[in-house]
């Protein structure tokens, strides 16, 4: 299984300290020296909605790019598609595509189905231009707006989202609201709605239920799980809420189960620390405020 | 499934800030108000070693009774027994029978095997009084002395231990280092090494493995989980690590699963972040920072 490292993106994008790019150039590169191999390094929305992630061109072209590590961008519409393919790129393209209208017209400005339809564009050009191409489908486990989202509804999405061949679908929490037993019938319905395409799911840790989510998910097939080192992503109007799940803590379970290997989740819980400070937040990850277990020996 | 409310005494043990007794009763009748049926009320340790529950007595007297509600307390030696049975009493018994020497000496002044003696002389006194009997296999998980701890060591004492005929085995992730895989392991070997004995788990959120190990606890057999309100019980020489699994969240968790019902997961969270604001800590369980799921409509 693989970690998808989101910090840098969905972490930020709803801090209100503002981070220059060496800060986030930093960030993702002590991620990759722990031995995370994807990192959603840029959001590529309108620098007004999102200033956090204003300056996407100018991390890209300061990142050091490394054997076996790939850089993803969120994509939100076709224009976010003409910048992840200008400049110095990324290797792979993430395309949010909201379950509601509510939801999709205050975060892109479209219903659902005229989302679908830029998706199918994007996913075409994107590869064309050689890029991997990533479908995420937000609010899947609920709406902030609408309450309930029913799996009937995630799994058409699912099915219509997969004619555009992407090398990846991604089952989003995005208010933190899902439960392992919704995860297995979400993550079930999906592989139904789209055969032979991997799964990635991402969840927050809003309510405590994220790790036992992420657990449920790996039970059920999904091949790659988002988290965020620090735990950071907490919203801005709500101060002491937590984020996606923290990358430490996930590969602090993930080692511990036999799931995970090469990856150095004290180094990560460090940065989770770091960052959360240059920030002013607490630390919603765990590992940091304590050791991995067993007790490593000083070296 | 059955919540025990650990709170009351697993929760305010470490803690810093002493509460009164008329305090500790306020936990405990907030948390049966709220729908929780079973408390693990007091512990009957040295009050110089533990001051917080230097007046277990004096709780347990003021404490009103309920039909269908009971009070446990936990038990630590034949001495603690002794109090179990005196004044007010107790409706169950929680006997700690700790998975390795270094931390049995620590905790309780004994061996293992030494502390195993004691339970059975716990067990048949209290049972003769008509009291229910648990006992709690501590560190079953991982010691923060010896480090890990082997399966086969866990079986031996579920069934050394269920010779003197527990109503309950409970497997204690005392230190929060356990994984879901590792509780699966263990409550299946519990489960071999007493059959027809109920079990329940007892977590800490120390690496954000709680919430996943509760929900594993449950997927093999487990019919009770401890938790406490507020998610309270942190270390005081640890600020920042949590405790217990928090009520709220887990009852949030839980209904949404639909394996709960008839608990107020809200009035929960408001007397997490009441207790919390009393003990001046920071609150380990999230409900109480957002909002249950999907929202509820003013009366």
């Amino acid at each position: 299984m693989e970690i998808v490292e989101v910090g840098p993106r969905d972490g930020l994008q709803n801090e209100r300290t503002l981070l220059d790019t060496a800060t986030k150039v930093a960030y993702i590169e002590r991620a990759v020296r722990a031995g995370i191999r994807r990192v959603e390094a840029v959001g590529f929305a309108h620098p007004a909605r999102v200033p956090q992630l204003a300056d996407a061109e100018a991390v890209l072209a300061a990142l050091p790019r490394h054997p076996g590590v790939s850089y993803s961008g969120l994509v939100l519409n076709l224009r976010g598609l003409d910048r992840a393919l200008a400049g110095a790129g990324v290797d792979e393209v993430n395309y949010v595509l909201v379950a509601t209208d509510e939801f999709s017209g205050r975060n892109q400005g479209m219903t659902t189905a005229e989302s679908l339809r830029q998706w199918e564009s994007v996913a075409a050009a994107a590869r064309a231009a050689g890029l991997r191409t990533a479908v995420t489908i937000a609010a899947a486990f609920g709406c902030p707006f609408t309450g309930e989202v029913p799996v009937s509804r995630v799994r058409d999405l699912v099915a219509a989202a997969a004619q555009a061949q992407p090398d990846e679908i991604c089952l989003a929490d995005t208010i933190g609201v899902g439960v392992p037993v919704q995860v297995a019938g979400l993550v079930t319905a999906a592989r139904e709605a789209a055969p032979g395409v991997r799964l990635r799911a991402h969840f927050h840790n809003t309510r405590n239920t994220g790790y036992a989510n992420a657990v449920a998910a790996l039970d059920n097939g999904v091949t790659a799980l988002d988290a965020s080192t620090g735990g950071i992503g907490g919203c801005p109007f709500a101060p002491a809420a937590t984020g996606n799940i923290a990358t430490e803590d996930l590969a602090y379970l993930l080692r511990r189960s036999g799931l995970l290997d090469g990856v150095d989740e004290r180094a990560l819980a460090e940065t989770g620390t770091w960052i959360t400070g240059l920030l002013g937040v607490a630390t919603p990850a765990l590992l940091g405020r304590t050791d991995v277990f067993p007790p490593v020996e000083a070296g």
